[in-house]
């Protein structure tokens, strides 16, 4: 089977394909025909060595995909031959509390990941998927989808009449709103295109505000509740966009801290979080409980993913270049049966 | 201003119209010029003497109603002449835990109700309502509004993807399902008409059990969520229902203890909450910020509480009487401004 | 090996000791030479048939107990050959919420229990133990130590300065004394016996209470409290104690129903529980998380289960026997080690 | 009667003993003759100017105190004359969530604190206090006894087994170490001081770190847990300290930001706080329901707060001096009936 790596030392240049041994099922695990990878910041991060410098190459990046079991070893019952499922995130954290030993089960590095086209990994890391999702749509499960769900419901428990403010319109911030509305919650967005905001519109956000437009957009934020504030904030930005955000919330609310950081450090100023009150909660993906509770919603609501644009297999390098763009409006896939 | 009361002894044929004294607010008071009353089984129990045999007489009935505010009293500033407002439940429950104070401070027993054309109230027990509600509809806020939100929402905290299931078609079982609806969650729900199923269909129920036709209704729930069982139960039935609820539930789910009950004894298996890790929680209404919860709630999703029929202000005999019948679908209302 | 077995019939005349092949570890699989188990009502209730009629036989009983790892199958990491390690009550719980086939995967009924030489179990299934505690004390705390914890803790959230009312003096009772004490909360509990008291006081037991001197043992608790009512009761009687449990709790209090009920079913007045906001959490023991939690509490505050007797592997129906005249005070055990 | 203010400016230069007049209860106060007031670094930083350099002036500073109520207004019924109490931090916030409104009732600025020997507040916003604790223990309670419970308890769920690192000596931490040894929990405490760290020990602490000799410290409290991280840990230091609390801290723990900051920023990792999932909480004090839990546990267990030295009325600048230094060892107070 054929595999894209990244080998030799980090950098988009080093990532090629390469043919790896078919993986044979051990006892516990499954073996499955990927057929659809999306790709997140993080896996970008790790491409360029900024995530985890001392992650062992090569490696197989990418956390996020779907595929068709094709075997399964001894003792497993969960899942069986042509079921279509994801892998989780972290193959080590079914539920409860995460801990360190668990954190370094993820796909992707330390573990590989999905970018491949036959992949070994255990029974119990893997989650069936609806039906009405196409390849695309279900690969942006795993990592995009649990993180706006672990952020929102697990940790957030945002409920109807909430307010959400949603930064930008990558990955996670549009399956936030997806996820805010479907809950009956309100969603504050940002965005420097207009166009990209009237996309937000028709997915059912509430207000619009363009930041080059209105460079005190937390204030707007903030103005769009009355005063009050919002009571969640999805900060996928960092350092720019971080006192916005704590002008944004309402006291006692919750800015959730996730993925499409640029890895630098912010300055934070802590007497504001401490005067009102304000939870920063990190946001690692999840467990594959949390995966579960998605799957029953995106069910019931018949939410769709928002897929950006599909790259070929051979195309992984265009793919990630498009995702550190920041052009993108929703999910950036790769399709792994087809070459361009 | 005239008032209907209870008097001389419990009884529904012991109502009447009475005049009492126009109030004037205290300090830190407001008077309210009702519009609109809705009708809780509570209240029927209250008039019998049933719900507290030993409520002293003459007394105010019902708890549930919307006015104007007409008048404030000194120190008075979240509330202003004009406001549309409706009482909250229990005038001294603002947030927090319950206390045995603050559940003695409930309308419509112990303390005078909304079935008057003037009341006065603590300027911090009233809320403010939307303005696309009727008089009727906002009439229905604080009891089975608030009981729906306290029970899916404050406790049970539901969510997307999760299965109600909602027990007949009164107002708390028809706010529930609305509300699950708005929070994105599945819901079963039950009766013995099928007109009244199809008008919950038409609310958004998701799966429709008539309870004569399908005596194992319980059985029958947990079944359409693939055995899995729902994870929570809006229990207004009783001795009758429990232990079908009990069937119904998921392990580790749910089981509201709510409103309409006959105000009898059940058999209740312990046995079989014990091993199924079953919860059971008693819901007597909730505090102002669950209300205002709701109401953000009410207001987002554009939620307009059904009214099943309105009464004029002589009529409250035939009110309790058509409640009593349980042949309503959502709420009973009573005009405070018209006599028929 | 040799295991105690129930065999051709429910009941304690039916229980041997049997000859059994030595179990050798699957991949994945540890075998533990068990050294000590501990009874709990549940295994009565099972001998009996009572708590399952349907369990097929013969069955090993028991869930409570400790041993030494022996041998370990492929695959296995947690722990290793040496270790002295209890299994947990549910084999197939580790954290999380609970699901039916979760709680399909209990010792001592479905799944063979510990009243045996050797036991093999899965390697994700066993907890190591605090070297501290003897082999009587350690074989406690899977059912009824985690039992005592999920109650107060995971479920209960009892904190310092709370108030717990604990009925009796069985083993679940004890350990939810000593574990409210290590938590800083205040401890009121009943008996029969003037002596059992002085043993509880000696625990730490704040307020002691004579249900035969005191039949308003359910006033006098919440009495205790300054009127305000406890904020959580360890039910394990069932039938005739739940109405004074409901008299001493708290508004917004909870109400843990566990393990030595009788099997019946008692009158419940749902009012009641309605009209004070109380909450009932039926309480299946708990997952290895919880049990992972209790051993380090156990082991900071150096807790050690309180044995009341040991009986030889020979006499386990005498010592359930001795369990069911309620004569105990704490944990009744079964030394695997030794006959008599 | 007599108040310490600060007027004409900010800096410990402007503070002065005025006369100002006897205050009157007016409908639901009180008027409480203060006895002894702890003081607070945000204290210290008001008077600086650098807490909120827009604060009105003049200003009696300070939130932390305890009197005795010698007048109360009409319709005041929780205390009456000849109560111990003290006043809340903030006087608006009774219970549930915080908002904006209710965060600016704060004492000590913006509204008139403590400082003085008579103080006029809503008889809402006091609460009675134990009777074994003498008046400069009791002052201790309202801000630094309530921030420590928030952070543990109300937001942090500390118990028993868990671990908590309290940096430093001030008023925050110790009252953190005692209340977290009462919760059954192993505390990790850290001080330049031998000295310091013996008299911890005295109070419970189980593992000292002294910051001077064991610049790594934070990996030093990681290391004290067999690797696994602490549970929470007490941030009082700021940018100093975070980079060293982030490392001893476990995936899904929780870092409290609390009170004795310099009001500066601090450079903060993001990507850190969310590869580990870890929880920042701000807390600023809590509600009086969190008062009324921590006077539960702190009679329980007969905690008293530790006073590190009392100054008399006329010395508050070198008092804030003294906290300035950070020479102390729990709280500092001032004797509102003494002049030294």
């Amino acid at each position: 089977m054929k595999a894209v790596v990244v080998a030799g030392g980090f950098g988009l240049d080093n990532l090629r394909v390469e043919e790896r041994p078919d993986p044979e099922p051990g006892p516990g695990d499954v073996v499955v025909e990927m057929r659809a990878v999306s790709l997140n910041y993080r896996d970008l991060l790790m491409v360029r060595g900024s995530y985890n410098p001392r992650q062992p190459l090569p490696l197989i990046p990418a956390s996020d995909g779907v595929g068709t079991v094709v075997a399964v070893g001894s003792g497993v019952t969960r899942v069986g031959v042509g079921d279509r499922v994801c892998p989780i995130f972290a193959t080590g954290w079914l539920s409860g509390e995460p801990s360190r030993d668990k954190l370094k089960t993820t796909l992707g590095g330390p573990f590989d990941g999905t970018l491949c086209q036959r992949m070994k990994i255990g029974g119990d890391a893997v989650v069936r998927v609806p039906s009405f999702l196409s390849d695309f749509e279900a690969a942006c499960l795993p990592c995009a989808g649990v993180t706006a769900w672990s952020a929102l419901v697990t940790h957030g428990q945002l409920t109807a009449g909430d307010t959400l403010l949603a930064l930008g319109t990558g990955g996670v911030s549009i399956f936030g709103l997806q996820l805010a509305k479907a809950l009956g919650a309100r969603v504050v967005i940002t965005s420097s295109s207009d166009d990209k905001l009237e996309r937000a519109r028709e997915l059912g956000a509430d207000v619009l505000l363009n930041y080059r437009r209105n460079p005190e957009w937390g204030k707007a934020a903030r103005d769009a509740t009355g005063g009050r504030g919002v009571d969640h904030v999805l900060e996928v930005g960092g350092a720019a966009t971080f006192g916005h955000s704590l002008r944004a919330v309402r006291p006692g609310g919750t800015i959730s801290i996730i993925g499409n950081l640029g890895g630098g450090s912010i300055e934070l100023n802590l007497l504001g979080v401490l005067m009102q009150n304000i939870r920063l909660q990190g946001v690692i993906v999840g467990h594959r409980e949390s995966f579960e509770a998605l799957i029953r919603a995106v069910e019931q609501n018949q939410l769709r993913p928002v897929v950006d644009r599909v790259f070929g297999f051979d195309e992984v390098k265009s793919a990630l270049e498009h995702l550190a763009s920041g052009n993108h409006f929703g999910k950036v896939c790769v399709d792994i049966t087809a070459r361009r």
